[in-house]
């Protein structure tokens, strides 16, 4: 190794080991353990499968996962037809009423408050180590669930519990609450292109 | 139903049959149909998960996928134990060299050529309906690969496969050619605040 090689190697070893000390302090002051609240926002792509990704993480750790699906289109999607019948999954999406063709919203509030119920249960669950709202956010935006019951649960549920929340925009008071936020920016899209939505990506 | 409710009614109803108005022509003129190429970036959480859960929307699709991970963990991933042994998964994870701890860039670059090679086998193979390159931008970043040999196989791979790809940052050629890009903003992360990272959402 020539000399000039030699001193570009231990400079990049001497940064990457300074980035290590900072990443191990920091890691050493997470200490609390308990399960999070995970809110994924933004006009991007990725929400959903942003939510659906960490639920097989968890199940690839043997954990027990809920889904409630709050928004039905008019196809069965990929993930519904992937995780449903995994023996570790309960799977639900709203029995009808709302979807992105709907007229009724005295239909949709009753179907979106039968959802929310359901959702309780899980959040009531210790058995219940991940729950998955799905497109919950816009419930309240349309007033026909109370981001307030949300947060109460979310402060009662069993303290191992993860729960993962998506939607376009949230309220304030959830975006506030949670342990973790991310939000997803659309910084390019296929569709805008003229490229036509498909199975496996889409839905 | 009082006066006012049906105004409030027929309010909502005209609202969202406009709505779907605009959906429905934007949909119309998307016609094209070829596989896309999906780039997430950001420093928020959710960016590799993203990418799991839309290959998992594939796999329920019936569609055959291939996973290159670039960066290689000390412990083993929920993603890795919950699709490594999936009939229609190819699941790859470089073989070493490159972790958040290496110490030796040459071991780091030979990793990434390799890993790279075997990607490049995925993205002419026509029966691979479904690539995720995950974490592969780092290997830019770090000049271990040439992100034009990345474009050119991109750009002649076979026409109905979707790419994904993460990372932190990726090289602007990159994010001038895809078809969809998604920057996951941190918002809050449940880490600065104290919190243990865990099985199930952070691997």
């Amino acid at each position: 190794m020539s000399q000039e090689n030699e001193v570009q190697r231990s400079t990049y070893i001497a940064k990457q080991l300074k980035k290590k000390e900072v990443v191990d302090a920091r890691i050493a002051a997470a200490t609390q353990e308990r399960g999070v609240t995970i809110l994924l926002t933004g006009n991007g792509k990725g929400k959903s499968s942003s939510a659906f990704g960490t639920m097989a993480r968890s199940l690839g750790h043997q954990k027990r996962a809920a889904v409630i699906q709050f928004i039905k289109g008019r196809k069965e999607t990929g993930e519904q037809l992937f995780f449903a019948s995994h023996p570790n999954v309960e799977f639900h999406v709203m029995g009808h009423g709302f979807t992105w063709e709907t007229r009724d919203p005295e239909l949709e509030k009753t179907a979106a408050e039968q959802a929310w119920q359901q959702a309780l249960i899980y959040l009531q669950d210790p058995n219940i180590d991940f729950v998955l709202l799905d497109e919950i956010t816009y419930m309240y935006k349309y007033g026909h669930l109370e981001v307030a019951d949300l947060i109460a649960a979310l402060n009662t549920r069993p303290n191992h519990q993860n729960v993962m929340m998506t939607g376009r925009t949230a309220p304030r008071e959830l975006m506030e609450m949670v342990d973790t936020h991310s939000k997803i920016a659309d910084e390019r899209h296929a569709f805008r292109a003229g490229l036509k939505a498909q199975a496996g990506i889409e839905w």
